[in-house]
């Protein structure tokens, strides 16, 4: 067998088995390999970041990684923004990037990088193949890196010439790589939680994050606060939040440094479980870096590896919770509904989703500054999934998307994007397209990058000058959202009003295949 | 003053007046400051690839440097594939990279990576601007290192907190930074090229890269041909090549590795200029990387960095072949265009192209195996600049083509592209439309990723199974590019025969702004 193959074996056996994929000629032996192995699903991509992007998706909904198969050293680097928000986010990947023939990087020629230095950039772990031989060791522990717990950017260097080499032997069948186990938190640390909660409740944070913010972890939490007092809140972004009705209420932290510092005074203590201190998006000349005040006692309950669910199912025992209902958010009342004619602004889409958004459903959220108001508005719509952007690099959502729609094909798969986000990896429509990925993507379209007019005024620069305008706005010309999406095979339409924005979003969601929705906003 | 100012001025003051922007909060100084300062011309693109590859088009045709403004490390990121095809263009660029400021990058808030290795994984130079008082002397540093020669990747970090810092003086105004110094060739060298060529001018090839292929370096070098009855040619990828009637007729080497190796081997002896000895683009398990005979004598008469149109001229002049007329290229002769109504192929492609293409033009080459025939057809079209894409790393078209406008706003520049090579970077033609700039797209649509069914086939895989064959095509859907095009505000119209090619083509060229035409063949 040659090492082609045994790595396409390595990969199906360990569990791997959906690959997004943007190959070139580096990568024609392993390309040819999955013709041969069964158990692949390859996936195609028009652009790397779609690709890197998917895979976090993915890894979000089903809980493990799924391959990219990149092209040597540029390609790589096309999907490097997204693997920054997939490390953010500690999804599991495994990157599987051809490289020259070892004999031909001496040659220099014109594809030839420095292709290590770009893996290690973005990966929490880098492995070259030795040998044909050693391909199913490597692959394997490159599978392993991507199943740590938190979860990994594992990338596998495979230098052409040990892909097409033949070795004695054949890649072993040792099954599926399970996820890494988790660490127990302390008793101790237990206690002391629950020695300030006892004493505390009222002037204490529970702050979740990753992992808390989902599943038994989160009821448990929920049981905490009613049994204590304490707020629970989410940090502003998490990898997959469970919400909607009958989960418990659960606020994001916002986005804003003033306002999110008004909310965090409040507590004079702050237990995190799978959160960090909380600090700033960015900083700014006049405003901290830590947005809690410098006497905020903060206690780690449980970090990023440690098992959650078990410290807080123990808090909640320590505390005599187990059996406290917990505070759930209710479906929302048609009161708060708005007009059919109402203009489109984020008040009256959120209040719009809030009731449109399917059970079950997965959101994928990247429409920045129109939706600073959807966490509260869509806080009781029917119980779904909520995926954040966790690196910030915007460009994440449509891919997101697209590996979430393939971790869940059951599931119906929301993608809520500004204009200027969606066009970094627009390239995703074709894939939701060719895969009939039941995705309904809404864009934003306020033809500007509002988020930096807002940081233009916040650092005192006044009115931006005509220079500055452009380069803070996107229109001259207007993106055609509906002619883009139906370049790449998208059915689109577009929306001015509530009555037309509720029926194109049921119409989608109806449709069961891709479809796009431009909100003029 | 504050360090955004400084920058702005060092920038203007040292020469680099273009700015090909996609900034973000961490940047928002240093675009206020741009509203201040006179001088700059910033261009707004929505994907930061679109931003290098346009600072790389840019530098092949001004020959100076321009600036990017990117966000952080996953902006850069975005931008670093053409990066790659700038370093191997040897192009100077000086990208302009906000960071968080200093004190925030230690809590690890989302968009914090480490921006110096991304930046090292594709830069020549990297430098981070240490204090706002040190602003101006790091940015006259990062415009030297762009112009450097051979050219440079620059890339200079600005934490936010040096940008919004106010230091106590001004920067300096020292003027332009001009090119390093060219080295001269040696004597011995040149003396050694001319007793080679004249005892062995038959067999032998000079080959010429970089410079070389071009103004009177490349006459030179047409004279010396002619003189000693050597072969002249142009390796398979230069930055910038003059060709065209009038202009010497330089044959390009072939992509192929047995037609290359075919041509090569007919030549005992190479004596190179700005070129490299010729390698394989790819390896293969059963050809050689290297494509010349081993026996073959390589002489390096001039390498990057050297002055070319010097030691050409001196090895002329030892030559006595000053004043030999070299072996120009005629108009084509009108018995060679195809008929109206011949479907659309790169045979009749090219000869539509050998008559349409426009004095002066510049043509932007990634029509990869659509392509491979219009070195020969086009050889005799009026005199015009070519250039192709120097890593490899496809998606560098569309953004070169928007850097060769800007450099050049009165000459007519021709993108010629692969479907599948433009959809990486697609997003340039939205800045097309935005600055108005006088290019015509010609997109070549026949759905799939050709040059890897090639591949396939040479690696002795068969024909593709399923899996494979959906990783080798981009149909299914087809990709619309008249509505992609729209999309982005650029007027397009669909070519399916040779008729309706040249009408599409007369049109867009007499335009005088951009246009995309989707070649269905």
């Amino acid at each position: 067998m040659n090492g082609a193959e045994a790595l396409a074996h390595t990969l199906v056996d360990a569990g791997v088995d959906v690959l997004f994929a943007n190959p070139g000629t580096s990568e024609m032996h392993f390309v040819a390999a999955l013709d041969r192995v069964a158990g692949m699903r390859c996936v195609l991509t028009l652009f790397e970041g779609v690709a890197t992007g998917a895979a976090d998706g993915y890894f979000r909904i089903a809980r493990r990684p799924a391959g990219t198969l990149l092209h040597l050293g540029p390609g790589l680097a096309n999907g490097l923004a997204n693997l920054h928000n997939a490390r953010k986010a500690h999804s599991g990947i495994v990157n599987v990037v051809g490289d020259h023939a070892t004999a031909h990087l001496a040659l220099d020629a014109p594809l030839t990088s420095d292709l290590a230095a770009v893996a290690r950039s973005m990966s929490h772990w880098v492995g070259t193949v030795p040998a044909a031989a050693e391909m199913a060791r490597m692959g394997r522990a490159a599978v392993a890196a991507a199943q740590s717990r938190p979860g990994q950017v594992a990338t596998l260097i495979l230098p052409a010439d040990k892909a097409w080499s033949e070795f004695d032997g054949e890649a072993p069948a040792l099954g599926p790589v399970g996820p890494a186990a988790l660490e127990a938190v302390a008793p101790d640390t237990v206690e002391q939680a629950a020695a300030l909660l006892r004493e505390h409740g009222a002037s204490t944070l529970l702050l979740l994050g990753g992992p808390a913010v989902r599943g038994d972890a989160l009821q448990w939490a929920g049981r905490i606060a009613a049994a204590t007092g304490c707020a629970v809140m989410s940090e502003l972004y998490a990898e997959c939040i469970e919400r909607g009705a009958g989960r418990v209420a659960l606020p994001r932290l916002p986005y804003a440094v003033d306002a999110a510092m008004s909310i965090l005074r409040r507590f004079r203590r702050i237990v995190l479980v799978g959160a960090a201190a909380p600090v700033a998006f960015f900083a700014y000349p006049d405003k901290p870096g830590r947005l809690t005040a410098p006497d905020t006692e903060i206690l780690a309950l449980a970090r990023r590896g440690n098992n959650m669910e078990d410290a807080l199912r123990r808090l909640c025992e320590a505390l005599d919770a187990v059996y406290v209902p917990y505070l759930a958010c209710e479906l929302p009342s048609p009161s708060v509904l708005p007009a059919e004619t109402d203009a489109l602004n984020s008040d009256t889409i959120g209040a719009l989703l809030s009731t449109l958004i399917p059970e079950h459903a997965i959101v994928v959220d990247e429409a920045v500054t129109t939706g600073r108001g959807f966490d509260a508005a869509t806080r009781n719509a029917a119980p779904h999934d909520w995926l954040t952007i966790m690196g910030g690099s915007i460009g994440y959502g449509l891919p997101a998307a697209v590996g979430a729609a393939m971790a869940a094909p059951d599931r119906k798969v929301i993608a809520l994007e500004g204009d200027g986000s969606a066009m970094y990896t627009l390239q995703a429509l074709w894939t939701m397209a060719r895969e009939q990925l039941d995705v309904t993507v809404i864009v934003f379209a306020n033809r500007r990058y509002q988020i930096l007019e807002g940081e233009f005024s916040r650092i005192g620069a006044g009115v931006p000058g005509k220079r500055a305008a452009g380069m803070l706005t996107i229109g001259g010309p207007d993106l055609q959202w509906v002619a883009l999406a139906a370049g790449h095979g998208v059915p689109a339409c577009r929306a001015a009003n509530v009555a037309e924005l509720r029926k194109a979003i049921r119409h989608a969601l109806a449709s069961g295949g891709p479809s796009l929705i431009e909100v003029l906003c």
